[in-house]
């Protein structure tokens, strides 16, 4: 792959390297994450990830899935951090299923930890109970540590965005989350500036359909964070579009749209390439600092949509459907 | 408490007994749950609950906790099987964020199991990892025994609505998913008339607000039919309005509204009633077979919405704004 898209005199030259992971890795390789994949990633300054999975690898043995190799690469990036963004664009306002002054406006940050939680934790497997019925379980589990790291990434970005952290736990009834909610608690002494709230988990599935305008910061863990994220970029009505950006302490950051693989729409050339772009601005962004050229991107798009082009997930009466190559190219002549 | 509400000609004849549990009980007697409500409860042919918690008992221990309380009453009668209907009245389709399209004739019932998973599992607690750093943890823990018994209750539910069933798992990564999905998908050979499908959590709370009328019955985990219930009802803009119903395999069903106890307006008689009064009407059809009560007060609840009665929550211009107190009589007026 060449870096066609940024040849374009903003001084940024990118080399690529092309990898394969998910069920492409899984066809090719037999794992869902070669070495090779997981070392080429590590040497990177930064990783663009495109959307995996598919009904074909649904029913694989668990390390066999497309989706963990995702896990593994996130695990192996030490990539803790995703930061979503679900914002509604005026352009896109009706593609909301909201009405029109609920969605409006809408500009939400979802941090969620990506490297611990039930995702990771230990033991977990299949067993027998005490009547000999099998059983399957996972571990839930925080330290303080990795709470603390992941809230102190969501203090900064409410920093830099409008002061307000909303975390989010189930601290009602969940040991993990009583630790939660005492260490952010305990760090909301470090950012004075910031309006820290929390709420339970299943209140703020409410809340983001009730009046997501509400929101500006939410931080939670990977399995809260998994579904709260999904809920709000639907509620952007433009999932299709959002992008995500996975960074850690130090190494390469890993970014993804956060739209899944569709596979029901494979090689139909019908997908929003917009997410993935979008990523990539996000990559240049965080993963590389290139603030000029991720803005370069982002005005392309915004561009774009602005002569009325739209892939089939965002149309509208009145604008103008294209496929997925015709939209990649009309960025691209924008850009 | 006297059966004013019934004593109208239905043949049906109620004794009530009142105890205290949540907050009131930590109150009066210093625990969520005294040993005298579990046994009244266990003793009665149903039981209808008020909301509980409260910004009071917040920061309380875990064992002191009202919500510690209400999970110790659902363990206590065993009532895994948690019915959470979600429906879009015609009357109150405005009081949907949802655009008209999207929220009218939505009709979900969420089966959520409420005895087993993250909840209860063992172990859980505080702790120490090999870095000397605390930890919380809990295990979300499924065995096949308390799938199928879920499993079974929901595909009966579906066979009484439109024979749609929705199993909810997250199993493209955890192992009690996975047990689940598996157990669920060897059931549906027992009821070829439901159209079984599943999805993963992230995505059903996509779906949710991309198009709830994909939905008829959902099956799902406590924890995750806990954000999905509560993230249904919302889209249909009414949550003051849903009732549940919880049973078991035998003994007493539980019965209460879904909303919290809004701590924020206790006390100022702004609180909608009909939740309450509704999962009386379900305690009758489920708890005592007596349908036609049943029907009588979910007649009366729609007449006095058509009468244009409503509490804050679902006012909208041209229609009567009433207390909390002035609503239960307009509902008993109609009976
Ligand atoms: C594919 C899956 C493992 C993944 C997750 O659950 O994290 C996805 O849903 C996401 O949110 O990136
Ligand atoms: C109060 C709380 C323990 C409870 C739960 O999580 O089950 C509530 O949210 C509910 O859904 O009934």
């Amino acid at each position: 792959m060449s870096p066609v898209f940024l040849s374009f005199g903003t001084g940024v030259e990118l080399r690529f390297q092309e990898k394969l992971m998910g069920g492409s890795a899984l066809d090719a390789t037999g794992v869902p994450l070669p070495d090779e994949t997981l070392a080429a990633a590590r040497d990177s300054d930064a990783v663009l990830l495109g959307a995996i999975g598919g009904y074909k690898w649904d029913n694989n043995e668990k390390h066999l899935k497309p989706e963990t190799g995702l896990l593994q690469l996130r695990a192996g990036l030490r990539v803790f951090a995703n930061l979503r963004p679900a914002a509604v664009l005026p352009q896109l306002v009706d593609a909301s299923t909201l009405k029109k002054e609920v969605a409006e406006g809408v500009d939400i940050m979802v941090v969620r930890e990506l490297t611990g939680g039930i995702y990771f934790g230990k033991p977990r497997g299949f067993g027998t109970n005490d009547n000999g019925d099998e059983t399957g379980f996972n571990t839930e589990v925080y330290s303080a540590s990795e709470i603390d790291r992941i809230a102190r990434v969501a203090f900064e970005v409410a920093r830099k965005r409008r002061g307000k952290l909303c975390s989010v736990d189930k601290a009602n009834v969940l040991e993990a989350s009583m630790l939660w909610r005492r260490r952010v608690t305990a760090l909301a002494s470090e950012f004075p500036d910031i309006e820290l709230s929390h709420m339970y988990v299943d209140n703020a599935a409410m809340q983001l359909v009730r009046n997501p305008k509400q929101f500006d910061t939410i931080v939670t863990n990977n399995i809260f964070g998994d579904i709260l994220s999904d809920e709000a970029s639907m509620i952007t009505g433009s999932i299709g579009m959002l992008p995500s950006a996975s960074v850690g302490e130090s190494g390469p950051g890993l970014f993804e749209p956060i739209h899944g693989s569709a596979p029901d729409i494979a090689g139909q050339d019908k997908a929003n390439p917009l997410a993935t772009i979008l990523s990539a601005a996000m990559l240049l962004r965080y993963g590389l600092g290139e603030e000029n050229a991720a803005k370069r991107i982002e005005s392309a798009v915004t561009e774009t949509l602005n002569q009325g082009f739209r892939t089939g997930d965002i149309y509208s009466p009145g604008t103008t459907l294209v496929g997925c190559k015709r939209m990649g190219e009309e960025v691209l002549k924008t850009v």
